[in-house]
């Protein structure tokens, strides 16, 4: 794994043939860019059960994984956190790199394979909404240097912004996309469940939403802040307490309001 | 203010001549629209100091209020929350028109006027991020039925999408736009707070929130949850519970993880 060859103009990797074992969200999206990659040779994606996933433009056949791996010099395990570790030591990869995908698991967690590595796309990943890896920033790690340059290559062959982060940094990369996207996205979820139980057209939010976002990404959120907690306005946070249907909802309104007051009272 | 004229192809208002009182966030942008609307008479915007207010492709001039009112048929109240009712007490407007555009006042709130009106745009507005009302979807309540005819006549040469909301009704929307805005907002700068904290790019999250909102928009936030608490992986959420610096913050994150767990036990 460091010879580098170029053939025909095109740019062969000493990491060639890769194979995917896991056929979620995180499996079917990484399928469609390794298919689509020039200079990679994709040896298949692997799950549970056969089966053909159809996307909007582009297909690709899920083949069942028995007791045996496929041929591949790279095999990354789109596979659920919990079953990474037990997945690894079942099989004997000999030569060929593995690597993991999760941004909660250390690299230590697939050590029983003799070279390991993460590739961590800090990106959210649906089956049926497939994207690119192009722009998204890929977080590597791995055991050793030539390992790490041969993932460099790999993720730029796939069109993917490389940086580097150790195991505790990704964690944290992990706790703040949790932050930013599970959290933001359930709250989008409880607004828009409001607005229907008041009889009103859920997507009224999509303007406030489009210019939140786009407004976070060009200020910043600190300087993006607004409403009534920023204010310090009481008076609305009141009324709004009194609308909130469960002592849940109060009290995650209250948390996130203290947060913001918490927030502005401390800096600037 | 009933009777419609067209002249030279232009639509008149009855409704036509508009002075903003307040020169905040609200007041700045509803001067960018009114300023450049056709076939209005704007008044200009008035505030406690004299000062040019200069955006990025435009300026205009705020003008001290005094004790008198400038001569309008409608004035735009684009003042916080709890001064509305001592500022609508304070002044005789006549037979004009007195609007207000707060989501979480009744319209009685100023009804020591004679003519009253509310016209509340659901979206966040910054001075420093002037943006015009087309597409903007508002929502208008009067006293009486010509009234609301009036403003709906001035949304839409505003270039506003139009609709009716009672003051309870508005109450809930101003909640869901908190819920979808200001929170998310302050989710996003506590993300881009760790990650800085940690040595990354708070940019790298950018993609992230790109794809996050498009797809709440597209297939709706209920069906686009992802992240440990959608899955019940209570090790990732322990995980990430050791990494947060304060109780204040552990407490934020399980409420909203219970709050997504609870989401999805009771549906689907």
């Amino acid at each position: 794994m460091s010879a580098k060859i170029v053939h025909n103009g095109v740019f062969l990797l000493p990491v060639q043939r890769i194979a995917i074992i896991g056929s979620g969200n995180l499996g079917v999206n990484l399928a469609y860019s390794l298919e689509k990659a020039a200079g990679l040779d994709f040896a298949g994606i692997y799950g549970r059960k056969e089966r053909d996933f159809r996307g909007s433009d582009w297909q690709v056949r899920i083949q069942r994984l028995d007791t045996r791996l496929p041929q591949a010099d790279c095999y990354f395990l789109a596979l659920p956190d919990d079953s990474l570790a037990s997945f690894t030591a079942s099989f004997d990869f000999g030569d060929s790199l593995v690597v993991h995908h999760s941004g909660a698991k250390a690299l230590s967690e697939i050590e029983s394979a003799k070279h390991t590595a993460v590739f961590y796309p800090l990106q959210t990943f649906s089956a049926d909404r497939i994207i690119g890896l192009e722009d998204v920033p890929v977080f590597l790690e791995a055991t050793s240097a030539p390992t790490l340059r041969d993932l460099e290559n790999l993720a730029g062959a796939l069109g993917a912004k490389t940086h580097h982060a150790n195991s505790e940094q990704r964690l944290r990369l992990h706790l703040a996309a949790v932050l930013a996207n599970n959290f933001s996205n359930h709250l989008i979820y409880l607004a828009q469940n409001i607005l229907e139980g008041s009889g009103l057209a859920g997507d009224s939010l999509n303007p406030l939403l489009e210019e939140t976002f786009s407004k976070a990404l060009k200020i910043g959120a600190f300087d993006a802040q607004t409403g009534p907690a920023r204010r310090g306005d009481e008076n609305t946070i009141a009324r709004h307490l009194g609308l909130l249907d469960t002592p849940a909802l109060r009290t995650l309104y209250r948390h996130l309001s203290d947060s913001i007051i918490e927030t502005y009272s401390n800096k600037k």
